[in-house]
């Protein structure tokens, strides 16, 4: 790799990893900057950021020298896949592998088996990263791998390698070791790809979007930037409990292969903030690491914020550091909203929204200018709505024309964005990147209304919206709103075929531990939290209901539609017709 | 202009200053967001975010259509002057001029008439917008630049034209009065020029650094995700009083002709934060201000401190809004500094660092964790530093090699920087440019010592170190140490000849009104505050010491030592002698 001088250099200064990486090790190289605990053994292990970094720069030579791989400069390099949860390791890789202009792709290994395959040999990996935990999954799908990836390194906290089908396993401990502790990081063009994220290809095969250091520079700049000006509830409440910056304690409690763990791996190491990485969720260990560590900021999704609450222990583990609770990934129900408020007085609910293509973040919900001092119920309304566009990136909600709806809080359309951060292309699939690039716009196939106040609220998936008659019924809007009801855990509304309106909804809904109630509750309860309060018109109310002990779910936890659809007549077995709603 | 779309588009979203001027328009359309206050007739002048941007649409046609100029993508476009203080419509010019592809140049009309005269023809202005209260300046030097300027626009608050000897004058609201009030701005490469500033020439000819809207977007991104995640002393105190974010109320008092208004007229538009333009600072209008728009945030150099306090009328305004007051531009005289925490009880001494060619941020005074919660007098220690990097900047303190110097608070090197704003290169000035870049850096010319940790603390310029013996004496650490003195007002020191030395260190001192002090006690106060404290050694104290009326100094009222250097003799005759100091 050349190393440019002036006059490039000054001008086009590259957006890379690389700066996050050092700036750390720099301003706090003594400072303990990570932390992982074994979920499984309890142990932990901690890392100062210089020996951090030497770990990094060990990895790095023993990628290119011992595993052959080989980095770009603009364009893609070799591809290195890792099957790994939230550790030390996985951190590392998510350095080591772009700074010297190779790509990382971090398999989701709650893919099903087969998905797996597809996506490590459509990335074509040379060289794949496994835990010891995920293992068992590599060796089931050996067979179909090996040929296209040349050499497996396994990643255990336990020293030597295991009792194992695949041949010729390396350690990832032994083939760092010796490796020099710093690393001449090559001055790459920023275009050059850095990561590859599938989709979990709910309709046909995953997707590979594509991310280049300078996209991934610009999403986390955006996102701390959007931080430092916009509102939130806790603003100006309890000393800067918001603005935490730098003391910040985040948990990765996302899954690093779920785009790019939304983002935690790029923002907290450029911000110099102390990492805490638990391997996978528990809740023991969740409650541990807050305690020990003082974990101050945490993302978690409903179900998470269940079972801690139904965690008999809770009360045990002084979690008073949390001040930055937020839910993403569902819609809250009102009775476990009530709960964790109760318990976690720092709770706040927060909203937001984005999709593998977009790195992921795009939309969060914020507060407005004039919001700001409004009453808690007023400013929840606010912040549960998916809400405003991050700084520097274009969002619309467009109709079949390309032309924005009306911000009425009534007209749906299709979000479209663009931005420094959406992903250019699929990888290797030009067809399926010209059906969602158009017009100069990335079409995400979400549908969304916008108020008045300019706040997006997703309503929908383009395949999954019901169509009723002249009308479409949006069925994520009426999930939502059914899970509000304090006896509601889960839902899911879907069209089943209707003599008379060609579809109608149908409602399936699971219901709380220790909560009763009956089909038609639920509709009278989207009748008075939705109809009377215009989000919703009367004609889109589910027709028919099934109260079930267990909706069909993605890898990623959210409601499949497709195989609802696909098993419908089980639960169209178990539906009862429902009257309008009742007064 | 050709508009691009898909690929393209989505992998190079250029990042453009347009981006920015259209956040606040789309968020708060309807809200003030810039106020103009009339420093001579006192009128306010008030426009709500959609206001402002159909003015700025509106003189973007006029630019094009009537004036003729035209924009560039890539590369660099026809050269607009201005010679105008901080309004409304300097701001519009800020990003019409930009926007369209062409490049703004903020004439600094505080230079001399000559350098004016310079700056202007080799720019090679083909318009310029020249404020009411700067056109006997431009009519001064009118012949001397009406072969390269093809048009002049008048600005001001009264309609119509002035009498003046300047032919075909144009009047500014006349020209932008029917134009369309939208705009449909291009897709320019980032990489197209957009400003041109010009450094003050204290020695040679000024040099006119070039940016782009790459270089101005980074800036503002950098600065606030700096702002993001660093700590400062308010940090904690008084409910998020330091992140105030889009509800700041930021009063432009930094002159927008010097370089970009420290980065204002991006960051506060982009944030969607109200702007408060004072037309030039007064100290009745500043109060005014203050208390009638509730202004927040300032930034104010020691001289206007000392006015403040010193107006007759301060105690008769509300300045309690005022939760950032931020002082740059020279050390602050410790008298200065009790008096005006115990009058603003919100004032905070912070520190910085910046050059015309570095857009100009650089360096700024931030607290590490550990600081958080010392005690008041040890966290001004660490806030009067000259300070740490922002987030994404490379600053390093080399020896004459271009090795790093050891952090020892000791070893003194030049600071040289790069990053993705510092200046590619000067204004048709291939040789100057080569100057400055070497080596993959940019070489500022300011001497640096660096702390244990990591602070940075400037000492001199290279060109007026003082070369005692074998030694270097840095002037500026000398020259901030006096100023400590409460009966100081301003001092600068020079080297004069001497024959055993070579040179040895001339102080010249202007006393603080209604305080004593004799040329010996001087030099006893930096024995003390700077020898015992180990800031300075005791051989670099000054032989002689003058007790002036007044210091020459620059257009940026910094300390002109050319000039003092030239007028040696004046400051020799009144010189005396001092002892190297009295125990």
């Amino acid at each position: 790799m050349e190393h440019r001088t002036y006059p490039e250099y000054s001008s086009q200064y590259p957006l890379l990893l690389t700066t996050f990486m050092k700036r750390p090790v720099r301003l706090y190289p003594d400072d303990i900057g990570v932390v992982y605990r074994n979920h499984l053994t309890s142990e932990y292990f901690r890392f100062t950021w210089r020996q951090w970094y030497r770990r990094v720069s060990q990895l790095a030579h023993a990628l290119e020298k011992k595993l052959g791989i080989a980095g770009a400069s603009g364009g893609i390099g070799d591809r290195v896949g890792t099957m790994a949860l939230n550790t030390h390791r996985h951190l590392e890789l998510y350095y080591a592998v772009p700074c010297i202009g190779a790509t990382l792709h971090p398999v989701n290994v709650r893919l099903s088996p087969e998905h797996v395959v597809y996506t490590i040999r459509h990335a074509q990996d040379k060289v794949i990263f496994v835990d010891d935990s995920v293992l068992p999954l590599l060796e089931g799908i050996y067979d179909q791998v090996k040929d296209t990836v040349r050499a497996f390194v396994y990643m255990s906290d336990k020293p030597g390698l295991p009792q194992t089908t695949i041949p010729d396993l390396l350690a990832y401990e032994e083939l760092i070791a010796g490796e020099p502790e710093d690393y001449d990081w090559p001055w790459l063009s920023e275009d050059t790809n850095a990561t590859l994220c599938y989709t979990t290809g709910t309709t046909g095969q995953p997707k590979g979007a594509t991310f280049t250091h300078r996209q991934l520079y610009l999403l986390t700049l955006h996102v701390m930037a959007t931080q430092a000006v916009v509102n939130t509830p806790d603003f100006d409440a309890q000393g800067g409990g918001n603005r935490l910056g730098e003391n910040a304690v985040p948990m990765l409690n996302t899954p690093m292969f779920h785009i790019h763990g939304w983002g935690a791996p790029f923002l907290t190491v450029f911000s110099a903030q102390k990492i805490v990485l638990p391997g996978t969720f528990t809740v023991q260990g969740f409650c541990e690491l807050v305690e020990r560590e003082r974990v101050t900021s945490v993302g978690i999704v409903p179900t998470i914020a269940a079972m801690l609450l139904d965690y008999k222990d809770f009360h045990k583990y002084d979690l008073g550091s949390l001040v930055r609770i937020s839910i993403g990934g569902g819609a809250l129900p009102l009775g476990l909203k009530t709960k964790l408020e109760k318990l976690m007085p720092n709770f706040r609910v927060s909203s937001g929204y984005g999709m593998t293509e977009t790195a992921p973040t795009t939309v969060a919900s914020f507060l407005k200018k004039h919001m700001v001092g409004w009453p808690k119920d007023r400013v929840d309304d606010v912040m549960v709505k998916t809400g405003l566009p991050l700084l520097g990136l274009d969002v619309e909600v467009v109709d079949e024309q390309g032309r924005p709806v009306p911000h009425d809080d009534r007209s749906v359309g299709e979000i479209v964005i663009r931005g420094p951060w959406v992903t250019q292309q699929y990888f290797r699939a030009p067809d399926r990147t010209g059906e969602v690039w158009r017009d100069g716009w990335f079409h995400t196939g979400d549908i969304a209304k916008v108020d008045t106040d300019g706040y997006i609220v997703i309503a929908d998936r383009i395949k999954d919206v019901i169509r009723s008659g002249a009308e479409m019924v949006p069925t994520v809007l009426l999930e939502n709103l059914i899970q509000m009801a304090d006896f509601v855990l889960e839902a899911t509304v879907v069209g089943v075929p209707d003599p008379t309106w060609g579809e109608v909804p149908l409602a399936l809904v699971v219901l709380r531990p220790g909560f009763a109630a009956s089909e038609q509750d639920i509709v009278d309860f989207l009748a008075r939290h939705g109809v009377d309060s215009g989000k919703i018109t009367r004609w889109m109310l589910p027709k028919r209901v099934a109260i079930v002990d267990e909706i069909p779910k993605t890898s990623v936890g959210k409601y499949n539609k497709k195989l609802v659809r696909d098993q419908i007549d089980r639960f169209l077995a178990v539906a009862r017709d429902v009257a309008p709603a009742r007064d």
